[in-house]
């Protein structure tokens, strides 16, 4: 249908302009990969976005409540860990599969059940942080005094099994689990769900896009109870970008084989805690908010032809470039100077800063930078080297400033820390 | 000897200062992955401790240098990419295994064989970011219009195999690939090895701990030509902090086919880059900060009793809680409030707090805030409810100072600042 060729056309318009803006590299399967929600190789521009988001994440869920603490587990535990969760990746050497393949007067048997031993003690990979959370329970207790509620926050790599054809692959997830009473679990579940809508929310162009919905029952894990998932209309369809579980007591005392004694906390009474999951896929995350950020506007230009301007509207707390420093009309040796002090004044102030007086193909800047996502692009010229004024153009408005070099750092800084703010 | 007890006796008071106060989970098994410089459970402070130094690495390489991009690859490749580097870890889904080694009327040859393909197709663990970034090389030559010097950084998870015994495992790594001319290779290779050292001494408290040494030539790797070393002496020996080498254009090519008109850049005249690689261990990095800056001093108590006072003088910058905030005499419900409203004000400007108040069992404060290398220690009591006067007690100088609870913010913003601009 044609609505349906529309979506596809804005799906590859979105995935193209990020290899050519430097958010993905190249390549047909890295941006399959993206698509899916994994991770992929990011360009300079992807990494950054990326770590703005994980940045964003951390702060709210870690730094603004004083019962969540920050944790840090493996991406591959021991094979020896009785979690009873099915393990579904082994991370194998090379060395040690060789040596068994290699042995001769073996039988078939004994072959299966040295491969099978192998298996056995090698680590897994883990596809959550959720394990590692519920680990890492009794050892924060003394934190807290055993006092509920509290959480473990945790971001890291995590491995998706392929579910039967093609490759397994990676994913970034952030992931906070949230330990309350039994009877307040229901509450704390809407807590999180509204607290993760609200953020999703703050860095959203159409913030209707992103919605929160009940898992249907059939589709609820069989530890959990009630699930709520966080979800992003994209051209293609909804995708999940967050998932949180109310899982129960079952497998936090399956983690500590069951020693109620040692998992009893005080709430009023003492009790086992049950456990809330809060776990976004920060891939995803990145991929909605870059689809979600896409303006296409069409304009006459001065011959009155119709052009398309693409813009990434991106939140300036995500923009991956906060500024580009332009080289204009006059000397270059004393402008190219002129840039080169601004650049290390704003790398030093933090503000991530895009050196494109380096490039010698000017072309159509504006074009570009917008589609960067650049929030101002400052252009230095012979007036500068003159008077001190330079140029400052806005992504959001396209109007064009004049402003004083000694003013240029104070006014982004500003910028920025206001939108952080709101 | 007499020395060696000594040195093992720092080895342990270390390892059980940093369970004790939540740098690492417990556990003699987690103890030890932490001793061999690999990945392990960290606990807030840990986790906090290791994203602060991931922090200021990827400040000081990614964003002081306009030629220095951030990327982000994957820490598992597919299987089928002809890098001829080694495959050394295997990522293996049990479900496939499984269907082979369950296979009825399969001869061994025909099982070793199905084997060996699933192995070929398995995706890899990667050991290093170096392959990462080479692959990423030639998408990169459009950001810098093909001119060197330029580099590629990256942070991330990296696998470590067993080395014979024991099990694989992670380690996080800082990666810098910095591709340059031939001739000015060995220049870079001393700057890098020069801008490297300084960076691990700024934040040490005996910089002299912290040296650089080549590497001898046998151990030299199969690329390289040359190899520097950063290297920390900890009480149990030397070990490798960073490595930098100077390796050539061979495994550039390599991984690009040999194919030379595509990788050929501009300086003065057209050549094929070399490639220094600057590699860092983060966590060993975040154990050596934590040997360097642990004190321990000999005092008398009042009772002319020998006391001994360990702080972890950690770098303002890396010390992973600023300020922890405590109840003195008064009224509890009020103090509380206080201490509440201020965690709010502390957090919102982003300096790490340690809400002290919510422990009932106040002890030995001081000694665990020390040893937890907190910055500064503020007590509310009555005295605040009535002039706004707060006790501020420093580690470094544990003298108390009275400030007015108007001035607190403002000054431990101040003091991060200043030492972060040192």
């Amino acid at each position: 249908s044609r609505a349906q060729e529309e979506d596809l056309h804005q799906t590859r318009t979105l995935l193209r302009l990020c290899v050519d803006r430097y958010f993905l590299s190249p390549g047909e399967a890295n941006m399959e990969l993206f698509r899916r929600g994994m991770s992929c190789r990011y360009g300079p521009l992807g990494t950054e976005l990326r770590r703005n988001l994980l940045e964003q994440w951390w702060h709210s869920v870690s730094r603004t409540t004083a019962q969540v603490f920050g944790i840090n587990t493996l991406s591959s535990s021991s094979g020896d860990t009785a979690t009873g969760a099915p393990r579904k990746l082994n991370i194998v050497e090379n060395e040690h599969i060789k040596q068994i393949l290699e042995e001769k007067e073996v039988s078939k048997d004994l072959l299966i059940q040295k491969i099978q031993v192998l298996l056995q003690r090698s680590p897994t990979g883990r596809t959550s942080c959720l394990q590692g959370a519920l680990e890492q329970f009794v050892p924060s207790l003394e934190l807290v005094n055993r006092k509920l509620p509290f959480g473990l926050a945790e971001t890291g790599l995590c491995f998706q099994p392929s579910g039967g054809s093609g490759c397994p692959g990676e994913v970034t997830r952030a992931s906070l689990v949230w330990f309350c009473s039994a009877r307040a679990s229901s509450q704390w579940l809407d807590h999180w769900t509204r607290q993760r809508l609200k953020w999703w929310r703050k860095f959203a162009l159409s913030p209707s896009d992103f919605s929160s919905s009940d898992v249907p029952e059939e589709e609820l894990e069989k530890a959990a109870s009630r699930g709520v998932r966080i979800i992003y209309s994209f051209p293609w369809g909804e995708e999940t970008l967050e998932t949180l579980w109310n899982r129960g007591d079952a497998e936090l005392l399956r983690t500590h084989g069951g020693d109620r004694s040692k998992l009893q906390c005080r709430d009023g009474r003492k009790s086992v805690p049950h456990v809330i999951s809060v776990t976004a896929n920060v891939d995803r995350g990145a991929l909605a908010f870059l689809s979600n950020s896409l303006q296409t506007l069409k304009k006459e230009d001065s011959r009155q032809r119709l052009q398309q301007r693409k813009v990434l509207k991106l939140h300036p707390v995500l923009a991956p470039v906060k500024v580009a420093l332009d080289i204009g009309r006059g000397a270059s040796v004393e402008l190219r100077q002129v840039c080169e002090g601004l650049l290390k004044e704003f790398m030093e102030a933090k503000i991530s800063t895009w050196p494109g007086y380096l490039e010698t193909s000017a072309g159509q800047l504006n074009t570009k930078y917008d589609e960067m996502g650049v929030l101002f692009t400052v252009v230095v010229n012979e007036n500068t080297l003159e008077s001190g004024l330079l140029q400052v153009r806005s992504r959001d408005t396209t109007v064009r400033e004049t402003m004083h070099i000694s003013e240029i750092k104070k006014f982004l800084s500003r910028y920025i820390t206001a939108a952080d703010n709101v």
